[in-house]
């Protein structure tokens, strides 16, 4: 008898959100499934951890084929407990998602579905985020689960590179025109906050921000993909060095 | 008159730390500084952004060349808040640090100083993180000191291009031998967790682990310059797109 493969999923909208359900159920027919996801909304996460207060973890759940568990800590720190302390052997994938809210872009840095995937693919296991571009907690994933259920039947026959993993989105459009692998879209938030006065006079603040993109005609980009209806899927490394720039800060004169 | 160099300043040790308090007196006779800093501790806070709670900023202090502010959010709340409200005009450099602990390697992806320059750098701002290999509060800063201001001095002249910045280590070590431009080191966290049980019989856990050098006899990488004695400088992009990869994954079966 084969073994199934296993994977490892996790988000940051928590446990009980739609997104991870909706995941939970069009992977379980491929999959033996853990579910380590935090116990609440993680938005936001990037790749933080908790290293200043303890984490507690319980078991949600478990079935034949899917087990769940809900953790106090962040998207990165469910899968680094998962692996450490949950997982009955190494999993063949980490999968992230998927989100309610485009990770796309830029959001890559804040964003704490890719913590998740980020986390798997430092510890060398193959590693995809899924994203749709609706926050709506009640939003309707059902045009992307044929896609996710493709990308990792991909991912699980092709394996990835040591140090790459996917960043997956897909635009909030109920007919999908297919797959494009893209880059980066380079664009930034603006506008970020909207300040508020409270009652008893002092000012606070809230996050906000309007995404402004500074190349909308670049065709290789994960947003003109999004843009234009395309599931956009985004190779993304872990290695940030700028290798292009060794040289030329060496260069530089380092006398004290 | 010619205006002094702005330099916006933060961390995630928080405003009081000694790391911060001493960037701050090296830095200021070289340009006014304005500081936005956390209210308290948030190491391992990465790129995370909080948007389900307000934020909420005050003046800590006030004298010539140098403002500082606390803020109840994350790092990279600081950044944009700072840049968002309170900066008089478009600041020259973002300066994360000098952090109480190592953060090169992976350690990017968890560093919150590190998402303090990552944020600078995705607005347009040349950023660059000082680190010292030293958790202590008390950690001895001094050998470091000289380094920080001829890196600030080189940024300023030399400019780095846009979407790059510095994660800068420090070993330490009181003679350093000079400065390194290196790569990012493949490593790996391990034997993440201690478990605990509570008096009342529940489990937790804390997060602590054993750092795993996969490449400790890479002489280009920056763990090898901070095991030499070296100032470990490593030019990080915050383009994450694994470019080699588009081709490869393009070629993949996409049939649904």
């Amino acid at each position: 008898m084969t073994e199934k493969p296993l994977l490892l999923l996790s988000n940051d909208d928590g446990f009980d959100s739609k997104g991870l359900k909706e995941l939970i159920e069009t992977l379980r027919p491929m999959a033996d499934l853990i579910v380590v996801a935090p116990s609440g909304p993680r938005s936001g996460s990037s790749g933080a951890i908790t290293s200043q207060v303890p984490l507690r973890c319980s078991l949600v759940s478990e079935e034949p084929g899917v087990t769940v568990y809900k953790c106090s800590g962040t998207p990165v720190d469910c899968v680094k407990l998962a692996l450490n302390s949950f997982v009955p052997r190494m999993p063949d994938m980490v999968i992230g998602g998927i989100n309610h809210g485009d990770n796309s872009s830029v959001n890559v840095h804040y964003s704490g579905t890719m913590g998740v995937v980020i986390e798997g693919c430092l510890k060398g296991i193959p590693s995809v985020g899924f994203s749709l571009c609706n926050h709506a907690p009640d939003a309707d994933f059902s045009a992307t689960l044929p896609y996710v259920r493709r990308i990792v039947a991909n991912v699980l026959a092709e394996g990835l590179p040591v140090g790459v993993c996917l960043n997956v989105n897909f635009p909030d459009v109920p007919d999908l025109k297919g797959v494009k692998v893209c880059r980066q879209t380079d664009g930034v938030w603006a506008s970020e906050f909207a300040e508020r006065k409270h009652p008893h006079g002092d000012v606070y603040y809230w996050m906000t921000g309007v995404y402004v993109n500074n190349e909308p005609d670049a065709p290789d980009t994960d947003h003109w993909a999004l843009d234009h209806g395309y599931v956009a899927i985004t190779p993304t490394q872990i290695d940030m060095t700028a290798y292009g720039q060794l040289k030329r800060i060496n260069d530089w004169n380092w006398n004290l």
